[in-house]
């Protein structure tokens, strides 16, 4: 029987919402004041969901602290008390936006699960902006 | 890739749970306290899930501004502050469960999300009677 | 050395503001959508506080078993999947607001906090009507 | 249409990460604070989904009371303020992860869901041991 | 009676903890990655209470809506979407640190309480930098 | 201007209330299933809040860093993933309820305030056994 696992990160972080093809204007058009040149900012939550079988010695799909360091290590300190435009290498020339951070989340993680988990696989990577909108990429 | 992009909007309202073809003594029955003739009410939470490949100029899949705004005017702003049997004109006839409500919401909205969104289809909508009773409509 | 001691207790009700010496105009223009004629509704969270000194026999201020029997007994049985205006005794003839009846649940509570507590005494009543709107009372 | 109907109550109970058939120095590696001999604990959230279709009669598609009444008998009652790995009949010679524990919950709870409801049947159980680490399992 | 009555707004901003008279050097030792010159970011929640006598035409101390109105219109409009240090008059020449953002908030709003109500007058600001960070000015 | 400044801080642990100069029937009657004599456990929420005034060259009354960093060295390091009856040595001999455990913590913290903040003083200690069940001592 398989089992999903999750574990929740946070971090805080500046970003705006700018394409940079486009005229200001255009930009204030489509985004509002989530273009605001001078940034914004969020208490991102990130759910990261693993599935497997557990393993009969453990109990364990995955080590949830495992998991955490992961997640720490390859995403949230990159991107914890930083601004995502403009201080974060796996989002230069990309939109700041959730559902494309969460896109960026996905492909980091993904290839990582296995080192740290024999029968685990990435099932989904939520990330929520705000507690009323939030994003999520399932497997 | 595809991403699941989600808006929570909440309305306040008014129901009972009333079954007109049955006696007084069987809603009691069935109902309980939900059959108060005098009605009760809850905060409902209403989390609308669009799936969809974000587009590549915005980075959004669906503009959450737009999709509060569409879900305000279809839905919350005709039952908030509302009696859900009386004063709902998509709920007469049916039962006022949250199973019937979030039926009805999906109907409402399933047509109009390709209207502001060029990718999206509506994947979810869930409803919160309270933070322990909620129910789900999936595609 | 005085500890706080608090309880979280939930209700399920409907209401109106509505002051029947007033016109159905005035109503509507003080209290907008609140005065619904066919109602509206809330998740109420009511948290009770008792101040005293922990007995040394049990470490309590009071057993919390007691004072959630106590807050159902006294409000929560007579206010739950009920209609604040027409329903509850307590409440005849009153504005249905959270602050009166905030004050009419301090009213009935504080003299039956020292029956089920040797040192406490009432500190606090407060009703969350949704979780942005709220009110309380103070000793 | 189908609609997924859901259920959270909650229990206070302890427990510790230890396997037997290893030395104590092996569960401390492996399980860290979390093998603490004299045990640790948690508020755990249980969410129960069932999917079925809506009842013409009722909306419903699964009368929560009676969710709520079969889960509290079949479950929450065997660990709520008990030891995980020492008082719970259905965890004996189980490892007390939160994977295997809602894994015997499914079976506890999936025949018993036909006897309550006349088209549902069991979707899915959720259990948090922390608001930062939970699981689920889906049919 | 006094009643003490809050209304909970949010705001989305950009901020950095920097004391300009001090090098670099000195405001990263200080201060650590809330320092980081490229800006970091938060959901701010803003409760505002208010204390005075219920009116007993309306039953209220104060009308939620006006003072949700008065909020928005002095505070959240010209923090929300903004970076708190650059974009936001009020905090010019300041520490943006929630202490003194808090202390901006209650000068602001401490004289415009009694113009809309009659009995009023600002209790508290509280202010929720992350869920485990917050401040609060209490009169 | 004196501002209030908090930090949260969580742990998990087992307990039991159980008075040993009690007969077990006695415990059994008066503390419920909390007497059971294999214990049960708790998320427990810790929130510290210190009172002062702001430090013109931070912003801070106290930096939260160094408040997070004493609750963790004094407090949640020697009783997360512990069984508060057996191996917390500052909860030998007193009961193990959340009043007890609260006074511990303030007479533990208290002294420390100062060394960590120039014009801070300890206001409030409150303790989380559940979301609804808390206690707080305050100055």
């Amino acid at each position: 029987m398989e089992v999903l696992v999750s574990r929740k990160e946070h971090f805080n972080a500046a970003h705006k919402l700018y394409n940079p093809t486009w005229s200001d204007e255009k930009n204030k058009e489509v985004f509002g004041p989530c273009a605001n040149e001078n940034w914004h900012g969020h208490n991102f939550e990130l759910i990261v969901t693993v599935i497997g079988t557990p393993d009969p010695e453990t109990g364990f799909v995955i080590d949830l602290k495992k998991l955490s360091t992961l997640i720490r290590a390859e995403v949230t300190d990159k991107v914890d008390h930083k601004n995502l435009n403009l201080d974060v290498d796996f989002m230069q020339g990309k939109m700041a936006s959730s559902e494309v951070l969460a896109t960026e989340i996905w492909k980091i993680l993904e290839p990582q699960i296995p080192v740290v988990s024999k029968t685990g696989r990435l099932h989904s990577v939520k990330l929520y902006e705000t507690p009323r909108n939030f994003v999520e990429i399932l497997a």
